[in-house]
């Protein structure tokens, strides 16, 4: 949520003169994002591809070697009619450039297209639907789609972050954090299929990153923990961010039935995908749990930075764990 | 540069259904302002005034008592033809609405029409002098505006803010810096003439702060230090903020022509005005000395926002206060 360079009007029009899409007209830093700098771009739209574009330049995290496969994958899925952004492509047909920013670094940038619509922060079962049906839409889109990257977010990372915190720091967040990792990590760890079908999954897609107008989807975003792992654990991620309330505290019945009614109108799961949800759904709030955890360890109290509380998801483990049959 | 509420769909559809501009469609977080959140709408525009609006919630320091000032200006400004965006009116026709936020405090927000254009951080002469015909042209629309509010960031501010910094404060800086205070800042304030003609002044005009599109400004804004004051004063902080470097090294003589050329094709400056430019622009150069050089000092080092170099003006001082004939 920041913007990190800062860039001129007269290096945001060299810049943008590198792509097809007319004369900059408006360029305002969005607070989207915690690892990147984004801009959302106006220009006269004499070129291809609309008026609106959002500008990403890529700061910290994401590997360079990745960034083709995020880019090119919106091109595959926007092709085949997902709500997801096109890449814009430069006058050369690259998906991103290299430029210096103005400390001299050399930073990846790319350019998308703009879509309309508001993230939801109260879903309602019509909604969710719909974002059910989105994801299976997505899942079967990317069913042909050449790239392939390792899900860097998975069961060993969750480990490994849970190890990082420490038994100190998980008991520093909560007194029971510590004991409700020890028991459910190693049993989820132990039974983690893999015999399930896999494909390009979206591995994060809260509210945050789907953009609706009324009951329909106009954008799935920010496609930088995509990677190729089991299907249904997608089905399990979005089913923990949307079935609860903020605080993990409160199932939504009517959203998780929604939610799974939507993806089966689309991509019917099998008896098998079906009976491993309870699980996966256990490994999608271990791997916020941990995610968070960490963050919160090691996050100023006073950056500006929001950190996003861990027992949110800690919560959503012990009903998981506690609530198996919800998935039957 | 942040946004520090976070404002879900359902609750940003709410409060635009009071205004009279049609149905929300997107909805960003922009990275603008460092003491309120501010949001890049997009509507449906069934209703009067485009389709574009900012959105703003106030913070922080803005007095509540001061924003019926900044908002009616605006709209005075706007009806005379200046370049500056009108605020749009609630469908009960205020000037901005109380609504309470996620934490139910209770925060001010008002709605003001989008205006396109980006921020020059090069400027030519040509746009120097549009930017110096933009300003005369906003003191003289604000001859018959009927509010009044004293300069919060005036003489007495300066000198209390580097009391505060203190001299080891100062030191910690830059080991001239407090010397360099000592001698101009009661001379200065001696010398400050009480006899010039006042108006609004916008009292901020840096190229932040100005929209361009090639040499034409599109927009004037950011008006949250407007006062009424010297008129030769803004002039003088024009200057400061257009004629130089960042890092106030090197005076830029062309735009320095440039902009008072631009601007005295609009409103010739008195003799008396022209005489005193020498010592406002020192006071202007002292007024952004002490606002960094407190920030720079209260600014946590790791902290999101950028704190900017104090040095930068400390410099313009030196140099206004050893080239009193640039304004002759």
């Amino acid at each position: 949520m920041a913007v990190y360079t800062q860039i001129g009007a007269e290096a945001m029009a060299a810049l943008i003169a590198e792509f097809d899409v007319g004369q900059l007209v408006s360029a305002k830093g969005i607070a989207e994002g915690v690892s990147n700098s984004n801009w959302l771009l106006e220009t006269t739209g004499d070129g291809a591809g609309g008026t609106r574009f959002i500008l990403t330049m890529y700061e910290f995290r994401i590997e360079l070697d990745d960034l083709p496969y995020f880019l090119s994958l919106l091109d595959h899925l926007a092709a085949k009619g997902c709500p997801v952004p096109r890449t814009i492509h430069d006058r050369d047909g690259a998906l991103y450039r290299m430029r210096p920013n103005p400390d001299g670094e050399l930073k990846a940038l790319a350019l998308i297209e703009f879509l309309p619509g508001v993230s939801v922060s109260d879903p309602t079962p019509a909604q969710a639907r719909a974002v059910g049906a989105a994801l299976a839409g997505m899942h079967t889109a990317a069913s042909d789609f050449a790239g392939t990257r390792d899900n860097a977010m998975g069961l060993a990372e969750w480990q490994r972050l849970f190890d990082a915190c420490g038994a100190d720091g998980l008991a520093q967040i909560d007194p029971h954090l510590a004991s409700l990792v020890t028991e459910h990590l190693p049993q989820v760890a132990a039974a983690w299929p893999t015999d399930l079908p896999t494909s390009v999954i979206h591995a994060d897609l809260f509210p945050d990153n789907v953009l609706m107008l009324g009951d329909r989807v106009t954008g799935l975003i920010d496609f930088y923990f995509a990677c190729n792992d089991l299907t249904a654990y997608d089905v399990a991620v979005t089913h923990a961010a949307w079935c609860f309330d903020d605080s993990g505290r409160n199932f939504r019945p009517d959203l998780s039935s929604a939610l799974l009614e939507g993806y089966e109108s689309l991509r019917p799961l099998s008896p098998q995908e079906r009976a491993a949800l309870p699980l996966l759904a256990q490994g999608a709030a271990l791997r916020f749990t941990a995610t968070r955890a960490y963050d919160w360890l090691n996050t100023p109290a006073d950056a500006l930075v929001t950190r996003k509380d861990p027992m949110a998801f800690a919560r959503r483990l012990q009903f998981y764990a506690d609530n198996q049959d919800i998935f039957a």
